[in-house]
């Protein structure tokens, strides 16, 4: 028998497709129309199906965070991968291994010393390793300063003349997380953009191959105005979207593609509360809202339509119970005829990356009520 | 070829047998001296072989927090089961299953409502099932008020003459997180002591049968100076501990069995920050410690050898970077010649079964530095 979200057992990550494939078609058609490439990150999903709906769009290439990724994406068909996290020197047999089974797998550093690790690795095995550089546009994590020129022409010679194939440079403006205007987005969008071409503008200067130039966050490719320069754009949580995205200002609460099935299994009447079985290892510990202008708790609650019913949150969240209550802090007179015993409820992640984590599958949902199971990758 | 700490890919989730093995003496032997059974809540784990580490050392039954695990630990040989999240009637037909296969499963209840579908359900299938009624001491979650009689006893008639087995009352303190100090956690564990025995005296006094008192967490497990009218206490988190266990000052940093083990790959040497492997992926994003006496980040730096390198801790996360730091926010000067490229090291966790949910299995680390892999259980 066909499952139904009357049926799935919960907690339950569910993907609205048609919100997935609207979110999709957005990003694709903006990229489109600025000439650039969407290389998707996979890290959202972690779901072979997901990332077909967005080559089958046209997207080109992925981006992994981790090589079991890359192993998964792979052999599933997908061959131009990006591993978007400083190499770790212990990880190149495997990165051998990928390449050598025909797997267009591209490394990133950010330092002389892990340039040195790959290209000795290369030397040795015979491998000409392709390696972009990282930029550090935002200073929120990694990469090499987008003006500190000395630093990044030592890296690229390193990979240059040590027989390595110096592919291009990424940067990952990861601070637009913590922005909630147009005009603030698109100022670190160009901010990202100008930064990136500048590093890829002066390995050329000195004479080594830049092809590529990647740059990306949803945030900012939807906030960008200009991408000259930029060969393509790598964006992640836009598939899904959530309620982080939305207080940033590049959805709204009714694009967000997954939500936790969760069922009332109790109330707290007095208190207005009923409680639900999506607790935060459903929804997981992820508060980002906490600090933005609006805060959701652990979620906001929609209805089994995925309506959202305003005004009701989790506001707390155990191991498998959430609280659902008044978010403004009053209590809810009739909590328990309004939610009875049993009631089925969809919940928005503040962050769908961690959200979908904590799940082994997904449960896509079609527009006539059908669901079928997308499996998920875990671990490492 | 034996895997040790330097040949496992990282992130890993590691178990120091050693401190595991200590952790479960001190709660066995604390439980055996006040005359009350163990009956540890596996959620934390949700793995076989520790919860048969825990049985071995006198444990009795155990604790789950979803049927999966109960199915797990079944088919693993465990019998006496407590499923102690307030039962949702659409999961009553796996319950069946479980208890027509041999398994001695215990469902809890803490409304009318709840109480008539089991009952209903039960007596549709010929099936008696155990049920406890969950008692509410502390105000936290879920739970029948412990004054509550006349809804106390509505429960209790409800079960009993519908022909349900009324197995007994149970609590869980789980305020007892906000705590600190000895004397605030031997005054709740009396709270929920004195509170679960009223519960159950009351449902006496009413001619309904009331066998078991269950109460427990581990803060008020390892705080309650009497356990008088208790039969049977849960715990969970104590099998490994955490920081907030720690920050509550119930185990030392030294006692916290789990770490994960991580790579540092770069640096941002003017910041003094060492970029390693685990993200907020591997360590959850669990921020337990940011609300008590010390916060840890994303959990706190220690050697390789497990020793904690003070004022080193995670301070920021992304999915697969976790940013190391000094904790006082000063710029470590030397921080890559410290912590080189490669360097291995072992992050504690804030809380423990937040981030053993993010692996799909634990390294479990013997005295003599040899790993086993033991598997996790992974969603609902």
């Amino acid at each position: 028998m066909q499952d139904t979200l009357l049926t799935l057992d919960t907690p339950a990550a569910v993907i609205d497709l048609d919100r997935m494939q609207r979110n999709i078609a957005r990003m694709q058609q903006r990229m489109d129309a600025q000439g650039v490439r969407l290389r998707p990150h996979v890290k959202t999903s972690k779901s072979v199906p997901v990332a077909a709906a967005q080559r089958a769009a046209g997207a080109s290439g992925i981006t992994v965070s981790t090589l079991k990724e890359a192993e998964q994406f792979f052999a599933a068909g997908t061959t131009d991968i990006l591993y978007a996290v400083s190499m770790a020197p212990h990880r190149l047999p495997q990165a051998l291994q990928l390449r050598r089974r025909g797997c267009d797998l591209k490394l990133i550093v950010d330092s002389v010393a892990a340039a040195q690790a790959i290209a000795a690795f290369g030397r040795e095995q015979g491998e000409a390793f392709e390696v972009w550089i990282e930029i550090d546009t935002d200073g929120h994590r990694s990469g090499v300063g987008a003006d500190d020129t000395p630093l990044l022409l030592a890296i690229g010679r390193t990979l240059h003349d040590g027989g390595m194939r110096l592919g291009g440079v990424l940067t990952h403006a990861g601070s637009s997380y913590e922005l909630d205007t147009p005009e603030a987005l698109q100022a670190l969008a160009e901010r990202e953009r100008a930064g990136c071409v500048q590093a890829a503008e002066a390995l050329r200067a000195a004479g080594l191959p830049c092809p590529v130039v990647s740059v990306g966050s949803t945030p900012t490719a939807l906030a960008a105005s200009r991408l000259d320069g930029v060969t393509e754009v790598r964006a992640g949580v836009y598939v899904f979207f959530d309620l982080v995205m939305r207080n940033i200002g590049v959805c709204a609460a009714e694009d967000v593609a997954l939500s936790v099935l969760a069922t009332v299994i109790g109330h707290q009447a007095d208190k207005g509360w009923a409680i639900v079985d999506a607790g935060w290892m459903a929804m997981s510990r992820d508060r980002g809202t906490a600090r933005q202008k609006q805060d959701f708790g652990y979620g906001q609650v929609c209805d089994l339509q995925g309506r959202v019913m305003p005004g009701f949150v989790l506001t707390g969240a155990n191991q498998e119970h959430g609280i659902l209550a008044r978010a403004d802090g009053a209590a809810e007179a009739d909590i328990a005829t309004r939610f009875p015993l049993g009631t089925r409820l969809r919940i928005l992640p503040n962050h769908a990356c961690a959200t979908g984590a904590q799940f082994p599958a997904y449960q896509a949902l079609a527009a006539d009520g059908s669901v079928q199971t997308w499996e998920r990758l875990h671990g490492w």
